[in-house]
């Protein structure tokens, strides 16, 4: 997941929504059609909505509907007159009920910070954001297990400030944070700076509580380690984007902080290196390693050229990578040393040609923003296509040079990423949005991945970008069961599916 | 889970099975009645089956049928006329695909290590084995990323051994390594002595292969660390023991071996400084601690009383509580430092009463094996009602306590587990096994479990033994979910299922 901020958001819709390339990702890469069963908003569904959700809960504003209806990139755009904020999950499930009695199709919505066109309205979606259900509903630090249950739209930047304060930290950190809800990070399965150290959301969750489209809500809300007491459901909507329910409470174990956090910028001069120093890095740094990020030569430029007050850490040539190691552990001492032997070692033997270690918390802060900065530099660009995928790590690399070698010199290939997770962020930066540029990218991207057995999301989810390309990462087979599922058991409309290669991931509602 | 090996489960057939207290533990905790839909196996099917398998494949022996029909307790005992050992997928495709066209009932069955019934048949199913699919697929220890692709008759052990020799471990490690199969262990969410440190097989398992009952091979088989593309079906089978789908492979992300590991034996007065005690161990001994085990004074009277050789590690007097702390790290000099520094503080500041650190391997070993050998002595000492929970951690000692005012003199309460995971073994020892005691047990320990939000299977599942008390750990509605996934989309029979009241968890078959 990439960085940015609730501040920042804003800005970029002021210029991006505008859509200075005169149109949105989506009308060159995917063609959709409203399905004509779902029925249109009445009169009479307004009123209805306003007698369980009161005036506040039912809002028709255009500007409030305008930043609702757009995503973060301004690529994906509905055209929802309607945004519903329901209080609690009582009120949620009335809301689906409704809906679903009425057939009218919903789009659950979190902070709205998503990558892949899953957040916003595809036509006239009614949108339900959970934002004003952000209590923390309970905190264990007494009783030692780090256990937080809270609403889902809590913020998740909120979230770890209330658990610094009591000593823990969150599994899970990304440059979405001041905007993010923990409820769309379940959801999408975020993914972040921290899974390397603390593993996946499907670690992490301990319980959930959803409400499904007919209106039942389902109490998964466990607190406990381990129960292995039939299917363990609640890894089904970790990650199902929405399609098969609206994420309304969280139960997540969250580990104590640790005082102790070290941060080294290093240069490696060809990728053999990194995924060599990256295996030290496992064994050497054991416990304490808490991420393992990289950026080539051509990322590093770009966030020279576009971020402000940022400087070349390793003056004064540019290296063709970059890694940035992060350790956290309780041993302020031995945690440096550690560090520091580690690093000597990996120049004497030439893995690495350069590197620093940050003095203090500001040299730490200026060597993850030139990482965590990557996102607003391409945006500053121009276009950026942007493409999230795993890939075998000894892989990795070899798609980037390919890449250059297809799109040629009317676009930079831009490469950053998670690669302690093996998580690539390939992004394509051109003066402005081309279609010749992207018949270069797509279906290339996709295709190369999936004979790589990567995946085409790692992380940013499938949306509307990606619903129709599930085929290039999941087997036939795989993709009927989940089929099954939204119609047999979830029972979904046809063509409401984030399977359906007809529509969006983002409509729930069952058949009338 | 718990400790046992295959020499000792042969052993314990030859005493246990003959059954001296003259019945099996279903026979007075569950009624259940063979469903008249099955057919029953006639010549054609076994001729039918060699054709695929081969003589080999096909065991009809006596004595091969009497082990695979009984579990490891002698509590739980079918009588299947048919055990099948395919070789590869495809075969277990076949003999799904078959059995599914004849309505035959199956039972998948692993190392038949698991105690709640669940690897046995009941009546006279089918039992199909996979322990001849051990062949290790792939290991990239070359590309950093430690990840291991097996097929799912590999026993646990020889996984260990084979990743030690990489310089790699496996993420979970339990008693029964030297005969549980990794399939069973990911088809029962298997937990054991490594979950603190690494978690539970839902962030371990990056991909599965498993057949369906109909044949259908689904192939999720990934080796990628982050995969948002679609529902992640994978976590269905994990914990699923076998109801879904028989396991065929299975990819999972081993960690680097780590060269410095530190074992220190403590005794607490009460049960609230082991709590203590397990906060200031996770702040203090951050990343490093790898188990956090307990075990109560009974445990301890009990080990001593029944295991050949073991002595008193803390003489004279017996304690309270005993806790054994782990720690697993990269440097040898600061990890024994730092978990002395903790052991000290935790002395003078009265959390722990008396405590020793291992001098060398024999007496690491002689540490593990007290809190291991807990239910081979539980086994020498008489009857032994297992109990397997969750409960959150503050609660979860005055469930014994109230355990033990409920049963009076008549039986002893045993308490052990891993105390860093909320996971109690709960175990009742009696001279011999008698309804009356069991009356006393359940529904008791059950409604305690669930009016405290806790789980009645932390990590054993629920097999036959608690096949019909799902009800006390899950919602109705969360059942309601499980079974329309039997139904709808694994399309098996009624009566079936694992979430039946009606039957086990054992059977396969599709309706006719």
């Amino acid at each position: 997941m990439e960085k940015w901020r609730a501040a920042d958001r804003l800005l970029k819709f002021s210029s991006s929504c505008k859509s200075k390339q005169g149109k949105y990702f989506y009308s060159v890469a995917t063609t959709v059609h409203r399905n004509p069963l779902f029925s249109s908003i009445s009169p009479d569904d307004i009123s209805y909505f306003k007698t369980i959700l009161g005036e506040r809960g039912v809002v028709q504003d255009a500007l409030a509907l305008d930043a609702a209806n757009t995503d973060w990139m301004g690529k994906y755009r509905g055209s929802s007159k309607l945004l519903l904020q329901p209080k609690n999950t009582e009120e949620v499930s009335q809301i689906l009920k409704y809906c679903n009695s009425r057939c009218l199709a919903v789009v659950p919505q979190g902070g709205n910070t998503g990558l892949v066109g899953g957040s916003v309205p595809v036509f006239d979606e009614v949108i339900i954001n959970v934002g004003l259900m952000r209590n923390i509903l309970s905190f264990d630090k007494v009783i030692v297990s780090g256990v937080l249950v809270c609403e889902a739209g809590c913020i998740l930047e909120n979230l770890i400030s209330f658990l610094d304060d009591e000593g823990f930290i969150m599994p899970l950190d990304l440059g979405a944070k001041g905007s993010c809800q923990i409820g769309g990070n379940v959801s999408t399965n975020a993914g972040g700076l921290r899974l390397l150290r603390y593993g996946s959301l499907h670690g992490s969750v301990l319980g959930l509580e959803a409400v499904l489209a007919n209106g039942t809500v389902l109490d998964m809300l466990g607190t406990l380690r381990k129960d292995n007491t039939g299917y363990d459901l609640k890894h089904l909507f970790i990650g199902s984007e929405g399609s098969l329910g609206i994420v309304t409470k969280v139960s997540i174990l969250t580990p104590p902080k640790l005082s102790s956090v070290n941060i080294a910028f290093l240069a490696c001069e060809d990728y053999t290196s990194c995924q060599k120093l990256l295996l030290e890095a496992k064994k050497k740094l054991g416990g304490i390693l808490s991420a393992f990020e990289f950026l080539d030569s051509d990322a590093m430029s770009l966030v020279l050229k576009h971020l402000d007050g940022v400087r070349n850490p390793l003056p004064p040539s540019i290296h063709n990578f970059y890694i940035l190691i992060e350790t956290t552990g309780s041993n302020e001492t031995f945690d440096k040393e550690n560090l520091e032997a580690f690093l000597l070692h990996s120049v004497e033997s030439g893995l690495v040609a350069n590197g620093v270690l940050a003095q203090d918390i500001n040299q730490a802060s200026s060597f993850w923003h030139i990482r965590e900065g990557l996102p607003e530099a391409l945006m500053k660009a121009g276009a950026v296509y942007k493409y999230d995928l795993s890939l075998p790590l000894e892989k990795m690399y070899d798609l980037v040079e390919e890449m250059r070698v297809q799109i040629g010199p009317a676009a930079k290939v831009v490469a950053y990423g998670h690669l302690g997770d093996g998580n690539l962020h390939l992004n394509i930066s051109a003066p402005a949005y081309d279609d010749n540029i992207l018949a270069k990218i797509e279906p290339f991207v996709y295709e190369w991945t999936s004979k790589n057995r990567g995946s085409i999301s790692a992380e940013h989810g499938l949306g509307l970008m990606k619903a129709a390309k599930i085929h290039y990462s999941k087997s036939p087979e795989t993709v009927r069961l989940m089929i099954d599922f939204d119609y047999c058991v979830f029972e979904l409309l046809p063509d409401t599916s984030c399977l359906d290669d007809n529509h969006s991931i983002i409509c729930l509602c069952l058949s009338a």
